[in-house]
């Protein structure tokens, strides 16, 4: 159960939400509230788009609590849109490249959540990632494998139908393998521009995912920063909330053609 | 509150005390039962005592619990003593130098607790530290600067004599400089043959410290290991446990000229 | 272009050929003589058999120059068997699973060379990897593939004939994709008491390959480790070098089914 | 022998000069071509100055050609002066502490070159660090202790006077105490603001030292960056390059009140 943020607004120093509040990221790193694991010590990574529109990227493979370069980082950097990400790994060795946001051109993504049965499970899922988009493959995780075959199933054209699209593939593959265990899926997708996250579970209990929007900003989060301000509310299950550029955030179902296997 | 277990008695896998039980040490990295803080994050280390007289060394920045090089060699390092630790810091960087255990010549030293005011109290501790000895001293934790200080006060002769009288001196340097944090200390030491363990505090709140015996094998620990047989005894305050090679291991006072600051 | 050793012998700490000699290992990562990059940095690893049937394992990204952890191990453990490896990346990235040796359970393999094209024969090679193996392909080195696939191949069973039909099958999907850049393959691999190395190119450029052999040991190398007073002989191209525990060892050719592309 | 640069112009990507041109510090991190050493693979850092008046810091233990957040950092962040250095250690460890450049409230220093015998002389030059400096002594480095004693002689008030004073009371002191290797300096000092370079020796080798200034910009560096159009010049032994905001720099002579040491 990893804990993330993701900030859309106007251009702020990272260190507003990342490091500086109670419930900041850096602290739920070392004491998650609404998490089944409370440390989430196994690597970290910031995503943010600043001047250029390719996002910058910094993982590390040290607990955020200890790394005085993400200090330094969140102090300095100033971004319109960043994601930020403390891993608690399912399974996945602790490197740089299982690290969160993981970037695709303008891309970035991140994940709370995992693929039950992962290294059953693996193959079949990296053989939804075609050769072209082969080679962005880095690490191991199935984070990542979600995210290039969302990629793959045109996430760039349409997000919440390519991921959607995406989970009801794995999660029939899980079946026909007889996997039990869950596909669970909380995550954040964005080009840039457009904020999009997802919240939802091929059981009945999809990880928390909240957010929070006042008239400068848009917050997502696991689980509320305390220490804001903000109100937040819950995203309801098997929804995306959809947040284009300089429109209202809305919600919008997330429909499978399937039923849900319970 | 850093966790610690050392251990002497017939050769034996690291595993079997750092990696296999319950309550192991990498257990304990992530959840400590008798700590303040229950996450030991912050690097770890062992250091063991196998053909050769001086310690071997494995010191790293990563938590324990996800660093696969610490498996591999505590499945394949088998010690007649050996000192294994994972730290919580209480100030100074993670960093390899700054884990625990330090070794210096044949000495192996580690330690749970600090020195109250380190950053005001460093530079007179290290004055402590001889000429001869300084070139040792790689890091900046009080740790370290007690263990180079207790050896420039005689600790390869008179190992509790020496530790005693480190830290009067200390506590006494503490007191002069206006510093009320108190000097807390749960330390093993060994030259690789005789085994000392200490708990003492200038406060009433020594960091607990626990010692068993059984026919071939002594173990110190930090809190119990759980899923061993063994039978768990507190070291009393102010007392160190006394272990030379060969013979029974016998509690002995740490008697301070001064009276102690409340 | 990597450097590495491979020793079978008495006993012997790590440090006699990792670390001590003017030609050692680490000496050769900072400074390799019959390299085209004189620089191997970009990690190291050393696999050993001391008294279990599996090898134990030490992999770091940092130089092997600067790392004290491996002189530190190096001058603890003794084997019977060991591999060391530094690495000069011909692309994937630094990282713990990209670096050599890889262990598969009782068997170690490192390489020096590369999968011309790796990035886009990639997918094809890690196709050669069964279902039944893929959970042990952690990184995404073109080394760590081969070996799996090799496995796959019966390598277990019958090396020599298993890794010439993998070289085989890899080279003809290269040309089948239009890759001209060459495969080459200098590489070792062992179950604990048979060694075998391997030197091969499906150009006429295959790595060096040395071998040295006295009463009580055996040694592979990419280049001759001087300060030994061996002698050291070049393993001729497309041979294997096949050294049985308790036999002496032989050359034997790496014999191709289908002629090499120019 | 590091390699170092510093800049400052009108703000620019890092990478421009970091990782871009064919001679970047990325490049000669790997292939220096006037040091002794001609790898620089012992860690290496970036301090820069955005909007802000501390400087941002980031410095890691991998080789910097092996670093992919330095490329994503130099690629992202825009900065009005930064100082960029590759690390070859003359001995102390490799570690975040121990990298270059090293900060100090808005100051920013960097070095290449040693004070010879340090292991013997460090504990002298850290006690010409005043007790209110000393907790900002972080790692073990010379370099390190001779910017917080240039800090502790009133570098912020009169850097040349007191970088000048600073190494003519090292000098003295290695004298004093027989150390017959040099003291060699090649550094830079900013405040954000106005930059200071240093290059000065106790023997008539000094490092290198070359600059190199246009309408809007000034560079200082160890040795010039090709693929630059830019004309370098070296400073003269025994001279500080003073380049005060808004002011064209000058050469001034690094006067000692005593006669060099032959």
């Amino acid at each position: 159960m990893c804990r993330w943020i993701a900030y859309r607004g106007a251009p702020t120093y990272l260190e507003t939400f990342v490091a500086a509040p109670a419930h900041s990221l850096i602290h739920q790193s070392l004491h998650a509230a609404e998490a089944v694991t409370g440390t989430n010590g196994d690597g970290f990574g910031v995503g943010w788009y600043a001047d250029r529109d390719e996002p910058g990227l910094y993982r590390e493979t040290l607990p955020a609590w200890s790394d005085e370069n993400l200090r330094h980082l969140c102090r300095q950097i100033r971004a319109r849109l960043f994601f930020a990400h403390v891993r608690a790994s399912t399974g996945p060795a602790t490197s740089r490249a299982n690290c969160h946001p993981f970037a695709y051109g303008r891309w970035l993504f991140m994940h709370n959540g995992q693929i039950g049965g992962w290294p059953q499970m693996r193959r079949t899922v990296e053989g939804m990632i075609p050769d072209a988009l082969y080679a962005a493959r880095m690490g191991g995780t199935d984070s990542e494998a979600l995210f290039l075959a969302a990629i793959a199933a045109g996430a760039e054209d349409d997000p919440v139908r390519a991921v959607t699209a995406t989970l009801e593939t794995v999660a029939r593959k899980m079946r026909a393998k007889g996997v039990t265990e869950p596909l669970r899926f909380a995550a954040a997708l964005t080009d840039g521009r457009d904020l999009y996250a997802f919240r939802w579970s091929s059981d009945d209990r999809p990880p928390t995912l909240y957010w929070s929007e006042s008239e400068d900003r848009l917050l997502v989060a696991s689980e509320p920063l305390d220490g804001s301000r903000e109100r937040w509310a819950l995203v309801p299950p098997d929804h995306a909330l959809v947040a284009p550029a300089g429109a209202a955030p809305r919600l919008q179902p997330m429909t499978l053609r399937e039923n849900r296997a319970a």
